[in-house]
C-alpha cells in the first residue's frame, strides 16, 4: 500500500501543514474522526493537523496506561489545553497493569501493552466514537523499518478489533508518512508546540514497562518513574551546560538484587542501570561520555531517595550488540 | 581467646619472620602441621613461615575448588615451587559445584562454599594427614571484625568435622594474629614471596561464585572467569601507567537478561558488570574514575570475546550502601 511513497525534499513546513490539513478535511467532509495521542512528537503533530482540519470534529485521546514518566499526562494534557486543543484523558491504568501481571517475557510484555491499548481500550472509544477516519502518526522510517523486516506491519482495524470486511467505509489517514522524524520537528515547531515536544527525547511504546526488567508491577514501575525522574533532571543539567547532546537517556530497574549496606546491616537491594546514548539515528549508538561527577550525582540521588537502591550503574556497550532500551 | 592480643607495632618484619618460625617449631616439635593455600597474601605468607620453621613437615594444599580466576592454580602452584616450597593441588571441583547446584541465595551460596571447603575437603585432609597442628592465616582486623559482629566467629575444628572434646591435642596456630595487611604484606616482601603475591588484590573467599548473581553452574563460572580476566587486564594497564590506583576490580555475570542484537537480530543475552573501587580500609569505598576509553575498551572486548555478551556496565554508587562484592 505504500510502494508509491516518496520522501518529501525540501520541505516548508507551513506549506505542508496547509496541504495536510486540506487533506484531511477534504476527505472527513462533516464526518467524525480519532486519534490518540502519546505525547511524542509523530502524535503530537498529528493532533495539532487533525484539530486544524476539523476542529472538535477529531476527538483525540490520551490514554493514561500507568506507565507514562512522572507527570507526563498532566504536563501533556496543559500543553493542549493552552494550545486549544481539548484532550481527554481515558484512565486505564488498571487494564494495562491486568494485561502486564505475571508477564517476564520482554516480547510478551510488549505485546501485552499493545494488544491493552488497540484491542481493549483505543478499539473500544474508536467504536463507541461513531468515527470512520483514524488519525494515525506513522513516518517514512517506519514504512522502510516494515519493509526490511525490521518492524511487524500491523493492520490497524485489525489490531483494534474491527473487521475491514464489515466495517466498509473505515479509513486510516497517516499525514505523516512522507517525512521522517527531523521533517516532524520542523512541523511540529510550526504548529505552535513547545520545545519540549518538537525537541522530544524518543519514548517508545511500552514506556515504563520497558524500564524495568521482568514483571512491571504497578510497584515496580513507580520505582522506575522515580529513578527516571532523577536520571532525566540531572542529565538536562549537562545538557544545558552543553557538556554532552544525548540522544536518549534512561533508568532501568533490574530483576536482579544485589548486596548492599544500610545502617550497618546488609541489605539485599535494588540495582538501577543508567544508560546514556550518542546516536545519530538510532541504528548504531555510543554511550556518551557523561563527566565523573555528573555519574557520582545521579548514583548519590538514586541511592538516596528511590528506596531500596543500593547499586547504580552506567552503561558501557556500544549498540550494536547493545539495544537502547534494555528489553 | 583473643582479649590479650596486642597488636604489633613498629613491625620488624625479618626480626617477626625469626620469632614465629621458632614459635611454630617450638609448638610442633617433630609433629606434623597442615594448612590451606589460597594464594592470598595471608595464607601465602602462613605458608612460608610454615615452611621456614617445620620444611616438609608443614603440608600445604592448594583447593582447586573450580571457582578461581584464569590459570591462578597453575600460576600459585609455580610460585610456590620456585621458591622450594611443595603444595599439594587437591581438585575438589566437582564437591563445590555439586554443593553450589541449584543455590541462588548469596548467603546459601557463600555456606555452601565454606562448609564444602571445610567439613568436606579440607576437614578430611586434616584428618587423614594425622597432622595436630593447624597453621591459619587469620590477622588482626579479623579478630575485631568478629569481636564487632562483622564477621561470625568459628570454631575452625567444629567447621573442619573435628570434635575439639573428643580430639584433645589439636591446635591452631595464627602467627598473623598480632598484625594487619600493611604488616602481612611486608613480611610476605621479606619472605621472598613476589609482588603480584605480597600485593595481591583481595579475592574473597566464594571466589568466582561472588562473581556470578544466582547459581554458580560450571558454564556461568566459566563466563565470569572470562570476563574478570579481560577485565584484571584492561586495568592492569591502567594502573600500570598511573592513572588510576584501585583497591579492588572484578566483572559480575549478571542472572537478568537484557535486549541486545547481533547480526541483524534481536539476541537476548548476558550483561557483565564492570566493578573497579578506590578505598583505603574497604570499610568505604569510592568507584574509580576510569577513563571513558579504557571504559570503551573493557566493553569492546567483553562484547567481542565472551560469549552471549550484549552489555556491559561499571558502577556508579559508592560503598555504603553498595558493597565492594555484588553479592
Amino acid at each position: 500500500m505504500y510502494e508509491e511513497l516518496k520522501e518529501i525534499k525540501n520541505l516548508n513546513p507551513k506549506k505542508f501543514i496547509e496541504e495536510k490539513a486540506k487533506e484531511i478535511s477534504d476527505i472527513v467532509g462533516d464526518g467524525v474522526a480519532i486519534n490518540a495521542l502519546s505525547g511524542g512528537v509523530d502524535s503530537s503533530t498529528v493532533t495539532m493537523l487533525g484539530h486544524r482540519a476539523l476542529g472538535d470534529r477529531n476527538k483525540t485521546y490520551f490514554i493514561e496506561n500507568g506507565l507514562m514518566r512522572q507527570n507526563e499526562p498532566e504536563q501533556i494534557v496543559a500543553i493542549f489545553q493552552e494550545l486549544g486543543v481539548p484532550i481527554e484523558v481515558v484512565d486505564a491504568k488498571e487494564q494495562f497493569f491486568a494485561a502486564l501481571k505475571g508477564v517476564t517475557d520482554p516480547e510478551q510484555k510488549r505485546e501485552a501493552v499493545t494488544q491493552t491499548f488497540y484491542k481493549d481500550v483505543f478499539g473500544k472509544l474508536v467504536r463507541e466514537s461513531g468515527a470512520k477516519y483514524l488519525l494515525q502518526g506513522t513516518i517514512l522510517t517506519d514504512v522502510d523499518e516494515t519493509a526490511a523486516g525490521i518492524k511487524r506491519q500491523h493492520n490497524v482495524f485489525e489490531q483494534i478489533g474491527i473487521d475491514p470486511q464489515e466495517a466498509f467505509g473505515y479509513k486510516i489517514l497517516e499525514p505523516l508518512v512522507q517525512i521522517r522524524k527531523d521533517g516532524v520537528r520542523k512541523v511540529a515547531e510550526a504548529l505552535g508546540l513547545p520545545e519540549s515536544i518538537y525537541n522530544r527525547m524518543p519514548f517508545p511504546g511500552p514506556a515504563l514497562a520497558a524500564r524495568v526488567i521482568e514483571e512491571a508491577t504497578p510497584e515496580r514501575i513507580e520505582i522506575a518513574r522515580e529513578a527516571n525522574y532523577i536520571v532525566e533532571e540531572e542529565l538536562a543539567k549537562e545538557i544545558a551546560l552543553k557538556h554532552i547532546n544525548p540522544f536518549q537517556y534512561m533508568a532501568i530497574l533490574h530483576k536482579d538484587r544485589v548486596t548492599g549496606m544500610r545502617d550497618g546491616k546488609r541489605d539485599f537491594g535494588l540495582q538501577i542501570e543508567v544508560r546514556c546514548w550518542d546516536s545519530i539515528d538510532a541504528r548504531t549508538a555510543t554511550p556518551t561520555d557523561v563527566s565523573y561527577e555528573a555519574r557520582k550525582r545521579i548514583a548519590d540521588r538514586l541511592t538516596k531517595e528511590v528506596p531500596g537502591v543500593v547499586s547504580v550503574t552506567y552503561n558501557l556497550a556500544e549498540k550494536p550488540p547493545s539495544t537502547m532500551e534494555a528489553i
